[in-house]
């Protein structure tokens, strides 16, 4: 004892005095119990930590190994965490968590039609996005999402947030073929984008500007092959809402004689840089298409099954080998942006439906929620895994509530038991967002209340149009 | 603003001088911005709070008129918060926290007979209980669950650790035809739970002791006879699992010449106090016999997805008058305590299954939750609704967090939005368990050091059988 003891001062002794010198000096090592890396070949790493320089990662390792290698000014510890790559929320409509609740177990047209456009289009301003906006990031980087697809409207105003909250967006202003939000159609709100596109395209690494036609049922042909136009001579990435409901496969299969995806084929959207969201009523021949075409998708189970579109055929998707991530989408259909709902959901709803619990393992949906969605939106040499040359885009999660005890299986912790509250620290480019669940990029307080005001005003003066 | 002040001022002076005496002492006063009733003629009441004496609800009215008629010496004010009954959690097998993660993505059969079963064989003693069960009440006092199902092992270790931990549970310990732990087959096991019911029938109004013959597929029908005697002679519910997988259908139907249901209605179980686990697999006129005869039936989403037993037909079974509460199964398979999952997947999985997004409304799914889960299990005299003479069994949900920001429905926000963590007062026969999520009647430190301790024998040791 007296020896070890001994042994540990005269280890610290040569390590001030001379180890300081000889170890790397790096701006944060960051720990955790167990390293989920998203690296097939070492997938987790027991006591490991990382080493972040530049925003980036620049050594991954036990820790021992790290702390015998590197020294940093701050030390983020990893005793009774998992340390992982920051979720990434492939589909949302961030700002809408101002609408959340609003409207409940009505069907997507009704929802649509009768709530959400007209609420759009009485409250979305400038100051609606900026408030939902932030709201949404500190809700995300409540919940360790560290990437997100924004689709929505005000996209400047959004983006701004985004650069102030530290998360990392893909920001896809959504354009659609009748008035929206400051827009009379789609002329004037295509436009914008295309504005919105220049301007911020290489402006900031962490903001990824892309274009969003709406859908193949609210875009015509002529506009979506603007959209692909733009996308190609600005080289940025196309989404869309794809074959979400049985409704729209048979209205597109009415109007275009095609079913959605091979319609969009046909047009050559699908040779961009797209990914998809939703993708419910594919058939056999469609998920061939779009793996051939390197199509992403989107998975958003929340809100498939809350507004009763269905079950994507997630399975058969990943069998034909495309890349498919998760999302929340908007709040106001699900009714939040809890990317850890999204895992438990997809790791257990396409066992019920496929009747065989061996479908979509826990890994497999977990690769979904970080590296796949990195893959799918196009990101996967910056973001989705811990390796070195990579964003350090990381979380710890706690392991030491109840819910998580004890542990035989980190991996199946994270998605069949972790919720989105376990999420302990959030770094962005390594810049610490969160830590100790206080998060440091908004004023908290401040927003919910303006977040509250706005919903009071929302409630008092929206005229559904049913 | 002078004269409100003064006249503010005189008030308080007049409550100080005089009003004390006028108001009824009450042990407790509890708040909430909204109060959840699950009483249909005055569903939420806002800035309302209760008065508690005895354990029981004396008062229910908005917080002024309750602030004017009662005084207490212990207040929980309700600002940010909904004031709701505690959650009736109707299935569970609690000690499995303990197993955990320990195997997942495997078939019900596979899962039971090659892990579960030995794990249970292996280790299952009664310091597993005691800790186990220790580590499942923290987990369900955390997450708001007030009431819960044991369906398990070492029913006096199990009632005890309820007893001191505060909570209100149905300990039903489970009987099977084959060994389990600590007994050789049903004779022992049966006998052992009878002499458990005598003990503890009337000892303690918190525990209700009843019987668990395990199903129909592995217990004979001579053994449920035996049950259904027992459970007449001492006047205590019957609880099984029946119906969970189209497995079990088919090898009843061909032992019995009958359907599981109408198997146990050929035995006169159906005419006892029964509640049922799972059934997924009810046909029409075993669902219409359900609702003649007043089985509950209990709804385990996470687990039935989990093992991929399938989609119960529970919009089919509300419609037919069938009284329906929620549970979460053992975390073995599920991987959790967490009724709020079990809220949000009924809420959910159901208008995915059934393509119509009206299916099962938010107010439905919450009413499971509580109300419907004390009808289901023969309780509704005392718990389950926030009414004048029931048990107060409250809790107290915080609002402030981003995903619950802004409100329009709290319905809504409850069933599709809030999370366990978001729990933050529990109260059970007006015991304040927890407090600021801070738990009083569990030693958390030291029953996770001793789970983790459990777990690390349970991962070295244990032989599965395939």
């Amino acid at each position: 004892m007296l020896i070890a003891f001994t042994g540990q001062v005269a280890l610290a002794q040569y390590n001030y005095r001379w180890g300081n010198q000889h170890r790397q000096r790096v701006e944060m090592i960051v720990g955790g119990d167990f390293v989920v890396t998203m690296n097939d070949a070492q997938p987790v790493i027991k006591n490991g930590a990382v080493a972040i320089n530049n925003g980036k990662i620049v050594a991954l390792d036990t820790e021992d190994k790290i702390l015998a290698a590197y020294r940093a000014s701050k030390r983020l510890p990893g005793e009774g965490k998992v340390l992982m790559p920051g979720l990434v929320n492939g589909h949302s409509h961030t700002a809408m968590v101002l609408f959340r609740g609003l409207a409940d177990d009505l069907s997507l047209q009704d929802w649509l039609q009768n709530y959400i456009f007209p609420a759009e289009g009485q409250f979305v301003n400038e100051n609606f996005i900026r408030v939902g906006e932030t709201l949404a990031c500190w809700e995300m980087i409540s919940g360790g999402t560290t990437t997100f697809v924004d689709m929505y409207f005000k996209p400047d105003v959004a983006a701004r947030v985004v650069e102030r909250c530290g998360l990392r967006a893909v920001i896809a202003p959504s354009s659609i073929d009748f008035p929206s939000p400051g827009f009379r159609g789609w002329d004037d709100a295509f436009a914008a984008a295309v504005d919105f596109v220049k301007r911020w395209k290489g402006r900031n690494p962490r903001i990824i500007p892309a274009l969003a036609p709406h859908a193949p049922y609210t875009v015509s042909p002529e506009h979506l092959t603007q959209a692909i136009q733009a996308a190609r001579q600005y080289d940025v990435p196309l989404t869309i809402h794809l074959a979400e409901t049985q409704t729209e496969v048979q209205d597109i299969q009415q109007r275009y004689n095609a079913t959605p995806v091979q319609h969009l084929e046909n047009l050559g959207f699908l040779e961009s840089r797209v990914f998809a969201a939703h993708v419910v009523w594919p058939n056999e021949s469609e998920i061939a298409l779009m793996a051939k075409r390197g199509v992403g998708v989107i998975h958003n189970p929340d809100s498939n099954l809350k507004l009763a579109s269905g079950f994507a055929p997630v399975p058969a998707m990943v069998q034909a080998g495309i890349q498919v991530g998760l999302g929340t989408d908007g709040a106001a259909s699900n009714n939040d942006l809890d990317m850890w709902e999204a895992i438990r959901l997809t790791a257990l709803i396409h066992k019920g439906k496929s009747l065989d619990p061996t479908t979509l393992p826990a890994k497999t949906v977990l690769r979904m929620a970080t590296l796949g969605g990195a893959e799918a939106l196009g990101l996967a040499d910056k973001i989705g895994a811990i390796k070195v040359g990579l964003q350090a885009d990381l979380i710890q999660v706690d392991l030491t509530s109840a819910h998580l005890t004890p542990l035989y299986d980190v991996i199946s912790h994270l998605v069949y038991a972790a919720k989105a509250q376990d999420v302990d620290t959030v770094i962005v480019d390594g810049q610490v967002l969160m830590s100790e669940r206080q998060v440091f990029t908004v004023n908290t307080e401040q927003i919910r209340r303006e977040a509250i005001r706005i919903g009071e005003q929302i409630q008092a003066e929206l005229r559904p149009s049913n």
